[in-house]
Order: C-alpha cells, then structure tokens, then sequence
C-alpha cells in the first residue's frame, strides 16, 4: 500500500503542533461563548454539499486549529486513501480485501477493478435481480406455499445484517408499502423469536437470511428455529425462505432450495452494507425498489461529494477532523447523537457500530500501537427525549461532544395544532435551536447547583426531510467521517479481529453444552471455576440463586 | 441535614488511600487474568440477595480494595442516608423535598412521615384506585365515547414520565393482557404523533397523560395534538383521557373533565417514579393490576435489601462502590448495560436516565465544587447483539466496565430447536459466559491486530426469569445502585438543575416564533446570528441548505 504513510502519527510535526494548540484552545479566553460570537462565526464553520448542512460553529475550534487540522489531513494523505478505496485497491490490508462499499450505490459506467475483474456489472445484476424479485413479490406472482401473497418480512441476520437496514427502514416508515409488515430477528436469545413468532401469519411470511458466511452461529440457530416453525405449520420452507449471502455459501446451495438468493461479496464488510443486497432486499420489499433505488442515489450524491470536494468543503472530511481533535487533543471519550426526528432512532445504534467497529482499534496498518486512542463511545437517544433524560450530565457532569440533527421539513403536515403558539414542530426545533447554545455559553451562577459551565462543544447537522435521498446521504455522510477518521490515525476501518476471542471463547463452552445435552452425566469440572459456575447454574435451574 | 458529612470528599483519608491502591491494582501482577484465578474468586466476589445474584469477580478489585471501598462507605454514613431517604426526611435538599419512591412500593403498615403527616395512606389510596379503574377499565365498565370498550393506551409523557414504564412494558410484554396495546408519546417531534395516530382506533384508545406540573412543554404539546384529533374524530375528549399528575394541577381540574386523574407527589421524581401512578396506570392497564403489584413486591424486595444488608452483603451497595471505585480511581468515563435478553432492551436508556441525571452533577449537597468527575456516561444494546456492534472497541480499543445480565429461565419454551448441539437459550448464554472471560483475560497475540489486552472489568447480574418480581427487583437495585453513589460523593441525585438552562433558551426561542406566526413580518434581527441563522431556515422551507 503505497497510499498510505508509514510513521506512527504521534511523531509528526502536525501532531505535535496540533497538541501545542490545544493548550491554547483550552485557555479561558477560548471558551465556546466566546468563539461562537465572534464576527462571520456561522459562516466560516459550516458547510453546506450534497444536500446536507454541516454547522460547527460550536465546535471548541478557531481557524487556527482548522488550518492545523488540514496540515494534519494533508499530511495524511487521506485523500488519496479514499480514492485508493473507491477504487478498488487492497484497503483492508489485514483481510487482503477492498472496500467497496461505494461500489454498491454507484451508478456510474466506469469500471471498478478488484483482482484485475470489472466488479461494476455483478454490482448492477444484483440491484437487477432485487428489482425483479421485488415486483414478483408485491404482485403477488411469487406466493408462499399455500397461495398467500407474502404481508410479513422477517429479516434474520444480526450485527452488519441487521443495525443499517434497521435504521434505513425506521427512517423511511413513511414511505413503507402499506400491505407489507417487516421484522428484525436478530438477537439468537428465544424471545427475539418468540415475539415475532406472535405477531406474523406464517403462511403470508417470508424471512430473508442474511449472512456472507452463513454460518453465524445466532444467525444459523434462528434460521433453524424458523425453519422447524414453519414446517411444523405444514408450510414448505423452500417457499418461503430467500438468502442474502456469499456465492457458494451453505446459503447458496442449490440442495437446499429457497425463493432467491442473493449474492454479497467480501469487499463489503457488513457495518457498510446497507446499500448492498443486505439492506436491499429487505428495504426494496419494504418500500418499493424505487424507494431504495434513491436511497442508493443519496448515498452515491455524498460518496462523490466525500471524494471530490476539497478539504474545505468537504462535509465528512471536516467532521473526521473534528472527530480526531475532540477525541485525541481535548480528550472527550464519548460522543452522542441526537437526532430530532423520531424515524431516526435507530440512527445512533448504527451509527455506534459502524463507528466503534470500524475504529475502535489500537493498532496501525502496520500493527504498530498507535499510541492514543482510536474511536470513541457512540451513544444516543432522540431528542428532545434525550434532553429529559441524560442531558443533565451533558449540562452540568462530564462533557461530551454532540452531533445534533435536524430535518426541516417534517411528514404529518396534517396535525397543525399550536400550544404556546407553536406548532410541535416548531416547539421540537425550539429545543433543536436552544441546546446547542445552552452548552456552548453556558450560564454563570453563584449557586453551585444553578452554574453551567457551558463550553461544551456540538456540531448540527440538517436535512431537508426524511426522503430516500437524505437518509442514503447522511448514511453515506458517516461512513466517510468514519473511514476519514481512520485514514487519519493510520487504521484499519475494516476488520474486526477484536470481536475473534469472544467468538472462541463462545464456541468452547457450546461444545460443553452440547456434551452435556448429550450426555447428562458430563461433568463441566474441567472448565475454569467461574465458568463451570454458569455452566452448573444454567443447568441446575435456579437452585444456585 | 446531620445525615450527610460535610467535608469534601477528596480530601478524607480514605479516598487517598483508595488513590494510592488504585496504584498497587495498575501494576501487572494485578491484571484481570491473574486476579480471576486466585481460589475462590467467585466465591468471595459474588453475593446473592432479594432474588437477584450479583458477581464482581470480573472486577478489577482486590481484598484490599474492598476493604478500603467499605471504609469509605462507612466514613461517608451511606447507609444511613439510605435510611434518611426511605423515613421521608428531606435528603432532596435544594428542592428542600423528601425522596420516597421506596414508599410507593411499600406494603408495610409503618408510618411514613413527610412535614409531620404521614403520607402511606395515600400511597395505598392511589394503589386501589389504579386496582379499581383497571378492573373497569377491562370490565368494559368504562368505555369511550362511542361505547367501545378500550383496546389501545397512549401514554403522552416524556424523561421519567416514559422510560421506565417504557422499560418495564417491554420487559413483561409476555404477561400483556392480549387485547390491550401501549403506544407512548414522548417526543414532541410530529412524528412521533403521526406513527401513533396511524396504528390507532381513536374510537377504542384512551389517552393517559403523565406530567407532575401538567405544564410540561412537550408533553402540553402532545396533549392538545391528541384533544385536536379526537375532537376531529366526533369524539369526546372528556371519555378519553386520563391524567396523572400534581394534587391541583392543570391536569386535576374539574373545569377539564378527563376519565380519571390519578396523583403524583413532589416526594417523588420522575426518573424514581416508575413504581407510583407513574408506572402504575399505563403497567396496570396493559398488565392487569395484579402483574403491576407483583412488580412492586419485588421493588419491596429490594429496597429492604438495600437498606437492611450488612455492607459485605448489600448488592446495590458493593455496586455503588464498584462503580465510583472505577469512576474515580480507575478513570472509566463510561459504563455499559447489556442484558442478555431482548425483553430488556429498554434497560439501558431507562438506567441512562436514571443514573446520569441522578449523579451527572459537579457540586455537592453544599453546592461546593465536587473535584473529582461524579456520573458516568451509560449506555448498552442488548447481548448478543451488542458483540456484533460495538464489542470490537470494548475488547481492543477504549475500555469501559460492562453489566452483564443474564435469565436464567427465558419465555417460550415451545422452540426447541438444536443448533450446533445447543439450544437458542443456551447458545446466549455460551456468550453471556464467554464474553466477561474475553474482556478479563485477553489473548497475547505477536500480531498487533490480534492481540486482547484483555483486564477490562465487568459484572455479572443473574435473574431467575422475567417475572414481574424480578423486573421489579432490577429496577430497585439500580435505583439504590445509584442512589448509593450519590451518598458516597456527597451529591444531590433528586434535583437536575442542570436541564434548565436548554429549557430557558428554549422558551425564548418559542417566544420569537409565536411572535413570528402571528405576524410573518416579524424579524429575527434581534436574537444572535446563529439562532438566527436557524429560525430563518425554519421558515424559508429549505432555501437555505
């Protein structure tokens, strides 16, 4: 990978500059009430491209620190590593793969060239086959076994397969065909499965599996589980069964039958593969293929943008920066989202994987330590729910930055009543408007408990409304903040060897449980104490509690 | 107060011999992976009380550090301000109130005495008015408007009005009585309104209002939304809505007729009401009565626990002392909740409340400066989704402390099916097992990517089931849990001043738009250019992005 630099980021110049100007930046005089008064504040820290508008105005940064922070991307080179990426070369260098995940809402002819192989035409087969199958689905021209046209979608697959098409779906509801119900069976725990096992009519339901490997252990224990409920309903599951996986998969098999098969390719890690098969079979059957098909052009819009504009202008790009500068110069661990549209509370639960997988890393390309941390704690709740509940601690306790969002024009234009002589909507962006400022000045008192510090830095983030278009684009707005934020450290975005121990771990004691199953005399006495414990426990019923 | 020590909790012998330990537990003999091993670990850190089990094996403490965290718990007389909480005297101190959510689970016969009167006889009173209403409510004796009896509740409330009822609806979801759906309304967002509105037969939907001041913006927002639609349907508000709120509020008065109010108490706050009218009209309604008693039995439960065990014994207690110790002394800046349960899945944002804007503060009782960070930021999705989410950070990048929690003895037992030798149940516990074992032990790995550092410290909370005794159980262990903390530091975890600041602003920026929709001529030109900048966006329609 010659795109990349090759010195650890701690002992660069720019670095160190940048640590320098925090000293200053933390100094009385640079607190946020007084940066954000300053003369043109809001027009020289906010941006505005590929439909999305960007304001960090209240933001703990003067131009000193952009320029700083510019010097460091340039430094970097992380320019050019996005472009290596949507270009096909070998990103993820510690899985040997590209990343490609652009690739999959592009609806550009040029050739995209992985191992010497055009991938572009695969890419526009399958949105090809999704359309298809789509429309025989909503037509009623593919049924289940015993006639019925399918209303219910119950979509098994959990982490990657689940958070982003979750999310998609939430935020555009309002555009959901109405005869169609859809389902997340993600969680392997039997109550996942048994509440939608309530509420759907198997013979109208259809589960899409989504699983590259297809042998996920909680993603294969609930589609055993499906499969067994649906033949105990006396319904043919190869009828009612479709699959979102790798070519050649045990989900790919042709001896086990299914509606369609989809395929997904190891160039497209799951946290970024919503706008792929794995977000496009569920969403096109919940929505319409139309509606997913501009969800894809909105994230295309932002994937162009994210390459082409220049640092200055670049949304994502900037918001990596403030990203790395909020985490390694002023030090906040954490960092929430709020969003101020209930379609969008599944925003930050994506968004918390997407982020903290992709760089919740110690180690460089090279797997050198990177020496201060990479990634950050994402966590977040609507507001303004989240205002009457953790904000308190945002206020007053232990800081973190914030990215507020705002959509200006809402769906229901139909319910106009007016309390305090304001719409709903009105009173949401009254609240919208107001707490970004609360934590910026803050408020002097010499009542202790009636003091806020303020000083608290935020970025605000608007879209127009909730069409297909602006979700795709504020998707595809993270995604290149996250990957913007890894080029800088020097990581990879897209592994994920940390979650392997677990896994393993994971894999050693179902082995003992299947012993046990088996045979119940097996005796968990080799396992380590506090193991054997839970195993005993699990096993004994209640009597150790 | 001559419960409450006076001094600063910095300066106190124990907290710098806690300081310097914190030292000695940082050396590398002292890593999770050695501390696991030694005899008896899960023995002598594990304790079982008020049917609830509670292992800190996987903590990063000692013998020593226990001892030092008990004596500190002692020097700060906590549990004596336990006891001041529960007998009604006046722990909220600058809201000069008592705090008595432990009253409103209370089936004892003492006395409990705030101002001199004692207040039981009325917390029974709104019990068998909520027993009462239910009954008729299910009968069929109270129906709406247009004689349909009530199949849909829509609780408009929002922060302590809706998360707790939120967390303890979706926790007993099984027990639901068939007929009768919840929907809550918390945000203001139209959205919010427009989702529900769409899933309801106003016809058969009683409204139940939660607001103590009954003048909550939000939630006065709703209200008047939902008066408008029902209105709009030919229905009569006045035999559709029900209130809970203040003795005298704008939502108890008979000029506004309503079903039924029930009433609320300033003894008790919202992010601690969930056992009171709060949590008892929609839970009653949904659950049947006699689910919402068993719920309080087991808060009961709890709460004489907390109050009643010896130190060593108390769970709420050693986990209040867990959480300061890895606050303060091992500098966590965050903690996650992850039940192994998805009926628990609003866990986490309820305890998010509960805890950071009990103990998101920064001055003590005396409104003197804290000097050492008190609250955490709280966050979680259930197990074992969360492991294919955010894990990858948890194990190799920023650690955090994780509450595990686990059921032993899940719903449906009805699926059966084996997959890899184990059931869906035990699968999820293979992971509940393997992943505290992960964090705490690690991997040594030569390949930087590969390697666990592991010594990330985590707990392990063990229920029988999800039986509203145990939902009841959890709820109080961490309303002590942090109710404890405070008293370690010395803060006031009854007021949230702290959200005033937002809510002031807010009210300007609400003033400006009602002035602004009487008279479109009116101009923003006086208020600063940021908030300017917004409230013009809001009214151009999207000119501006």
């Amino acid at each position: 990978m010659n795109s990349k630099p090759s010195y650890s980021i701690i002992d660069i110049p720019e670095w160190k500059k940048l640590k320098k100007h925090a000293g200053i930046i933390n100094r009385r005089e640079n607190h946020l009430k007084y940066l954000v008064s300053e003369k043109g504040r809001m027009e020289n820290f906010s941006l505005k491209g590929a439909g999305i508008f960007y304001d960090y105005s209240r933001q703990r940064v003067n131009a000193g620190t952009m320029k700083l922070l510019f010097e460091l991307a340039e430094k970097r080179w992380i320019k050019k590593q996005f472009k290596s990426m949507t270009c096909g070369e070998t990103v993820n260098n510690t899985e040997n793969r590209a990343a490609l995940h652009t690739a999959s809402r592009s609806f550009s002819t040029d050739p995209v060239f992985v191992n010497g192989k055009d991938i572009m035409p695969e890419m526009f087969s399958v949105r090809k086959k999704i359309k298809e199958f789509t429309s025989k689905i909503h037509s009623g021209e593919i049924r289940g076994s015993t006639g019925k046209a399918f209303e219910h979608m119950v979509v098994i697959g959990i982490g990657g397969s689940y958070l982003g098409p979750e999310f998609a779906a939430a935020a555009l509801k309002h555009l959901a065909i109405r005869k169609m119900q859809i389902h997340f069976l993600s969680n392997v725990d039997i109550h996942n499965f048994g509440e939608i096992a309530a509420s759907i009519d198997p013979e109208s339901t259809i589960w899409i599996v989504i699983s590259k490997s297809y042998t996920t252990s909680e993603t294969t224990a609930n589609t055993n589980q499906a499969y067994e409920f649906m033949r105990q309903k006396g319904l043919d599951p190869a009828k009612h069964f479709a699959t979102v996986t790798s070519k050649g998969s045990p989900g790919d098999d042709p001896s086990n039958p299914v509606v369609a098969s989809f395929h997904m390719f190891d160039f497209i890690g799951g946290r970024y593969s919503v706008t792929s098969a794995v977000g496009g079979v569920p969403l096109a059957l919940y929505l319409g293929y139309d509606v997913f098909e501009r969800f894809l052009k909105g994230a295309e819009e932002m994937d162009i943008h994210a390459k082409e504009a220049p640092p200055g202008e670049n949304l994502p790009l900037v918001a990596s920066l403030i990203s790395v500068w909020n985490n390694n110069f002023l030090h906040y661990p954490a960092q929430a989202i709020i969003p101020y549209a209930s379609p969008l509370s599944r925003l930050a639960p994506h968004i918390q994987q997407l982020n903290m997988e992709s760089n919740g890393k110690s180690v460089t390309n090279d797997g050198e330590a990177l020496g201060v941390p990479a990634g950050t704690i994402i966590f977040g709740e609507p507001g303004a729910n989240a205002q009457h509940s953790f904000f308190q601690l945002a206020h007053q306790g232990r800081p973190f930055p914030i990215d507020f969002i705002g959509v200006l024009n809402p769906c229901y234009g139909q319910y106009k009543s007016i309390s305090k002589g304001v719409t709903n909507h009105q009173e949401l962006w009254a609240n919208l408007i107001a707490q970004p400022a609360a934590l910026a000045s803050g408020k002097d008192d010499t009542d202790g408990a009636k003091h806020f510090p303020g000083n608290r830095p935020s970025s605000t983030i608007l879209l127009d409304d909730l069409s297909p278009e602006n979700i795709g684009r504020l998707l595809s707005f993270y995604e290149a903040k996250t990957v913007y934020e890894a080029f800088i450290w020097g990581i990879n975005p897209f592994d994920q060897f940390g979650v392997e121990l677990g896994k393993k771990l994971a894999s050693g004691i179902r082995s003992k449980m299947a012993d046990k199953n088996k045979n119940p005399e097996y005796s968990f006495e080799d396992a380590d104490p506090i193991t054997g414990f839970y195993l005993e426990t699990l096993y004994s019923g209640s009597k150790n509690l």
